[in-house]
C-alpha cells in the first residue's frame, strides 16, 4: 500500500507505543479537565501562520519550519512556517477575533508546536503544549495573576508526577529594587540575572560590570537574587536588604513600586499555597529574560526532576499584541517533556495497553453472532469490549487477552450467556452480560503510579 | 508581545470560535468514546515523514507541504514533509514496531493532516481525520471487514448529524464479474467506473471502449455498476446479470470468487444494517480507485449533504507496507469537512461558549476570597465554576454571565453561602455550595440539534 523505503525513526519526533499513548492522554485530560473546571474555554488555531509574525520574536527565528511544497508553481505557499509556540497564534486569533471574543478571554490550548532545534541537544522538534491565559480589553484585575498559578498549580497536582514547586517572582518588585540601588539598563541586568544557574554570581556580576553597574548596585542584585522563601519570610529580607543597601539618589521614587511589587508577590505566594500547599515559592532570582513581562513571573520545578529545568512558565504581559490594549497574564506547560519524563522514569503507566476490558471468547465461527450479541450488551452499558479475532483453543484465546492485559475472557454458554473469568485470579462465574460488571478500576485502562 | 503584522485569515486553515470548538471538540470525543467501546486503542504520530515515503504514492505527491528551516544550514531538515493523511505514518508506525505490536493490531488514530490543495477549491489544506484499522501479520480474517464497518456506523450514529448512508461493494466480486464478461484491464475498467458520477454512463463507456473492452462487455460492467440495494436484493440481481450476459471463454473460473464475493458483501450489508438498521446499501458502482484495496470497499454520505461527497471512507487491502505480510482494513473520516459542514449548516451548537456553569459574583474585591471559597467547593463536586472578574454592579456581573451563557451566578450572602440565579428564568434560591446541584444538563456545555 505505501511504497518501501528505509523506516528511520526520526531525532526529536517523539511517538508512544499504545500503552504510552495512554499515558499521554490521560495527562492532557487531567489537564483539559482542571482548565475547564475552572471555566478556561479552548480554542485550536491553525499549525501554520506567516513566517513574518512568527519571526518577530528574532530569538526564535532560527528554529522555525517554513513550508514549502513538492511540485508546486514557486510561491504558491511561500512564507508560511509551523507556529513554535502557542502564543503567536493565540495574539493572531485574538487580534482576528477582537469584535466577537468576550473580555476577559479565558483560554486554553492543547496543541503541537514545532522547532527546528538541533537534533543533537536531545530537545523535541515536535511537542506538545498546554496553554491558559486571560486576555483583558485595555485592563486586566492583579488578581488574575493569583488565578492562573492557581489553576495551573492544581493542574500540575493531577498529574502522575512528584510534587510541582512553582518559583515565583514579580516583575515590578525587580525593576523597582534595581532602580532603587542605582541600575538603570533594568532589562540587561535581568538578563543576566536569568543566567544565574549557568554561569554562577562571579558570571553575573562580570556582565553586570560590563554594562556599567556598579560593585555596590551588583552586591545588591545577587543579594536579592539570593533571596527565596516559600512563606511570606522573603518580605522582611528584602526590606532589610532594601534599608542596608546603598540606595541612588531619588530612590524614593521606587519605594511605592517596591511595595506594591511585594505586596503583589505576598499575595502570589498565599495564594497559591493556599490551594496547593507547599507549591509556591518566592524566588527572588527568577528573572525571565522575555522583556514582555511586567508584573507576576513564574517557573515551575518537578521535584527530583530539576534537570528537566523548567516545565511550565509564564507571566504577565502588558499586551497581547504588538499594538497594546491586550494585557494578559498566562501559563504554558511543556506536556511532551512531561510525558517523556514520566514514560522514561517509569513514574507511571497504563493498566493494560488496549481500551477492552472484557475479551469475548469464540467458541467455534460459525457462532461469532453469539459472541457479538454479548460483546454489544456489555457495550451498551458502557464497558469497552472486543471479540476474539477467531476461534482458536480457548488457551489461544486466552493468551491473545493476556497479551494486551485485558482483564476478563467471557465464554458464551449454551443457552445462557456464560461465563466469565478473571484472567489474573483465574477466578471464574456464572454471568449474564445484561448485568455482569467488571470492578469500577478495570473498566477502563487507567494511569498508575509506576 | 508579538510584533504586528497584517493579520490575514488563510484560506483553507479553518479556525473554530470557542462555541464551535466545544462542537468540534464534542464530534472528536464521540468517535473515541465508540472506537475505545469496540477496543480500538489509540496511536499519535509525528506529522512529518520523510518526503520519500510520502510521495511513494505519486497521485498525492503534489499536494504535500515540505519543511524548510529559516536561516539554518541548508539540507538540514530537508527531504521532510507533513503527512496528508493518517496511512503513510501508521503503516511506518507498524514497519517500525513490528516487533512489539500484538497483531491483529486494533487502533484508532485521530489527528491533523495537511494538504497543499489550490485554495480557490475551497478545500480545506489543513484538517483532522480519524482512521480505524484492523492490521493482522500475514492474515487477517474476513469477518473483521464486517466489524470496522459496523464501529465505522456507530460511530458515525453518534454524531449531530443527519443519518449516514455507507455505500458499500466487494472487489473480488467486481474483479470476478468483470473477467468473467471478458474484461481483462480490471485496474482500468475500475478507474472508469469511479468517474460514473462526474462523467456519466456514456463517459464511462467511452473510456472502456477506449481500454479496448468490448461493447456486450462495457454494457455488463455498467449494468452492475448500476445495481443498488438496502437489502440482499442485489444478490439476485447481479446473479440475473451474470446469467444474461455474454460471458467469455473461462468465465467458470471466476464463478467461485464470484460467489465468494456475493457472500461477503450480503455479510457486510447484513451485519452493518443489523447494528444501525438503514445504513448499509449494497453498491455495486462503488469502485474506489485506490488499486490496493482487493475485499470489501465502503464510501459513507450524509443523507441531505451529498453534496460533501464522501465523508468516510475505506476497504479491505493486502498489505498495509510494501513489503507485503500486513493484511487489513480501515475506514478514514474527514472530521473536519463534517464539523464545518454542521457549523455552516447549522446542524448542532453548543449550548454556551464557556464551560463555566455558575458565575460567583464578588461583592466587593476585598471580599473576593469569599467567592473563591464557594466556587472551590462546587468545583470539588465537579461543577465547571469561575469568579466574576470584578467587583461591578450585580447587572454587569450577570450581563457577563449572561453574554458567555453561563446559566447560574452565585451571589454570596452575609454568613451564609447566600443565593443562585438562573439567570434564564429568573429563579433564585437560597443554596449551600457545598451541596446545591444545577441540572444535570447544565453541568457542561452540551451539542445540542442547532
Amino acid at each position: 500500500m505505501v511504497r518501501m523505503s528505509r523506516v528511520l525513526p526520526l531525532s526529536g519526533f517523539p511517538e508512544w507505543s499504545p500503552q504510552e499513548r495512554i499515558v499521554e492522554a490521560h495527562v492532557v485530560r487531567e489537564l483539559r479537565r482542571v482548565f475547564e473546571l475552572h471555566g478556561f474555554g479552548e480554542i485550536e488555531t491553525r499549525a501554520v501562520e506567516p513566517v513574518a509574525r512568527l519571526s518577530g520574536d528574532s530569538e526564535a527565528a532560527k528554529e522555525i519550519y517554513t513550508l514549502g511544497r513538492l511540485n508546486a508553481e514557486a510561491d504558491a505557499d511561500a512564507k508560511l512556517g509551523l507556529h513554535f509556540d502557542l502564543t503567536v497564534p493565540f495574539a493572531r486569533y485574538v487580534e482576528e477575533r477582537q469584535g466577537q471574543v468576550q473580555f476577559p478571554f479565558r483560554r486554553y490550548q492543547i496543541q503541537k508546536v514545532w522547532r527546528g532545534e538541533r537534533p543533537q541537544e536531545g530537545r523535541y522538534r515536535e511537542f506538545y503544549q498546554a496553554d491558559i491565559d486571560v486576555v483583558g480589553r485595555d485592563q486586566l484585575p492583579a488578581h488574575l495573576e493569583v488565578e492562573v498559578a492557581v489553576v495551573m498549580a492544581r493542574a500540575l497536582a493531577a498529574l502522575p508526577i512528584p510534587a510541582v514547586t512553582m518559583h515565583v517572582n514579580n516583575r515590578k518588585l525587580v525593576e523597582a529594587f534595581y532602580r532603587g540601588v542605582g541600575v538603570s539598563d533594568v532589562s540587561g541586568a535581568l538578563r543576566s540575572v536569568d543566567k544565574l544557574a549557568k554561569i554562577g554570581p562571579e558570571g553575573v556580576a562580570k556582565e553586570l560590570a560590563a554594562q556599567g553597574v556598579s560593585e555596590t548596585a551588583s552586591d545588591a542584585v545577587l543579594a536579592l537574587a539570593a533571596i527565596k522563601s516559600s512563606d511570606v519570610g522573603f518580605v522582611e529580607a528584602i526590606n532589610d536588604l532594601w534599608e542596608t543597601s546603598t540606595l541612588s539618589p531619588g530612590f524614593e521614587e521606587h519605594q511605592v513600586a517596591l511595595a506594591e511589587g511585594i505586596a503583589a508577590l505576598t499575595a502570589l505566594v498565599s495564594g497559591v499555597n493556599a490551594a496547593v500547599p507547599g507549591c509556591a515559592v518566592a524566588d527572588l532570582r527568577i528573572a525571565r529574560g522575555l522583556e514582555y513581562y511586567t508584573g507576576s513571573v513564574y517557573e515551575a520545578f518537578v521535584e527530583g526532576h530539576e534537570d528537566l529545568g523548567s516545565i511550565c512558565s509564564g507571566g504577565r504581559y502588558d499586551s497581547l499584541v504588538g499594538g497594546g490594549g491586550f494585557p494578559g497574564v498566562g501559563l504554558s506547560v511543556g506536556v511532551s517533556r512531561l510525558v517523556g519524563r514520566i514514560i522514561a522514569a517509569g513514574l507511571a503507566t497504563a493498566t493494560r495497553s488496549v481500551p477492552s476490558a472484557v475479551l469475548v471468547a469464540v467458541v467455534e465461527e460459525e457462532a461469532r453472532g453469539a459472541s457479538a450479541a454479548i460483546a454489544d450488551r456489555l457495550r451498551a452499558r458502557g464497558i469497552p469490549t472486543e471479540v476474539s479475532p477467531n476461534a482458536a483453543k480457548f488457551g489461544k484465546q486466552i493468551q491473545y487477552a493476556d497479551r494486551r492485559g485485558i482483564p476478563f475472557v467471557w465464554f458464551p454458554g449454551d443457552g445462557a450467556d456464560g461465563e466469565v473469568k478473571d484472567i489474573r485470579s483465574g477466578e471464574q462465574v456464572v454471568a449474564d452480560a445484561g448485568s455482569w460488571e467488571p470492578p469500577a478500576e478495570d473498566i477502563r485502562a487507567r494511569v498508575v503510579p509506576g
